[in-house]
């Protein structure tokens, strides 16, 4: 993230959960910058706003209680963004049943790649181990490695060697 | 490789080729560390002499013109090895018929293996879109997921909405 981030950038936390992502963002846009933060369960954006009290950062921040599917009907629809980060799965912590879809995913990272600055980067951390983790995963490698290679480049990391299968990122870069 | 090789290490090319990675090796180990290049194309070994040539960088290297089956039988038993780098397939601006192959490409990476320094690295680059280069990829993959992970981490890295098959990359490192 922050490879991509300048002070001034607008960002996405699409699953802000703990808030750790949504602060570290917070800092790299800095007060001319702003944060979209999502997440359907309470208790994360509860202690996502907090964690930004904590560290000052709420002006720079809007936290939506909601899924990051709704994100369209939130963000501006000409406005560029810079990054936008996907933590899938379930809250670590939290509720294991209450997990992350294909459907709401791709509708999410469609809009997103609609929206992406040049240069601009979406990042997914993939979980497959869990129920229903294997079904988003296959979703949305169908759906990324179609997209136009001259308009997106489509970057896969990861450890292919562990017995439980650890997550791995995909990166959409915006060209 | 900058991350991991020191000055005074000992590291293999694999597949010298046009000795661009031997000449950058040479300069990360510097005199007091040795780099061992393999090649089975005697104008590899003659580029990649010549390039050592002209950068004053012969002392640190032993070009070996043999494939990098043989390193066992080049490299010292008890040598530990920081780094060893492969670049598979073809030679590029060369005949595309001489290829690398899996068997011994595998009798390669084992022995490295056996070798490697803890955090030392073994860097695949692999290009599976040639006639051979499928069946050398799966057969590297079979081996590879199969490394315990207690011992070895196994990452791999590429670019997944291309057309044509880009290459990718596996590095193997030790723990």
């Amino acid at each position: 993230m922050n490879q991509v981030v300048d002070p001034g950038d607008v960002v996405v936390d699409a699953t802000v959960g703990n808030g750790h992502d949504t602060v570290y963002l917070a800092k790299l846009v800095g007060p001319q910058g702003h944060v979209y933060g999502f997440d359907i369960q309470k208790a994360a954006i509860e202690h996502t706003a907090t964690a930004l009290e904590n560290a000052h950062l709420q002006p720079s921040v809007t936290l939506t209680h909601a899924g990051h599917e709704t994100l369209a009907t939130v963000l501006p629809a000409d406005q560029p963004i810079k990054c936008a980060i996907f933590n899938l799965g379930y809250l670590p912590g939290g509720d294991k049943t209450i997990i992350t879809h294909a459907a709401t995913t791709l509708t999410a990272v469609t809009a997103l790649e609609n929206r992406l600055a040049t240069n601009g980067l979406i990042i997914l951390m993939v979980y497959a181990g869990h129920p229903g983790g294997q079904a988003e995963a296959q979703a949305l490698h169908d759906h990324v490695t179609q997209l136009d290679q001259q308009t997106f480049q489509v970057l896969q990391y990861g450890f292919i060697n562990q017995v439980h299968q650890p997550p791995y990122l995909i990166a959409i870069q915006k060209r």
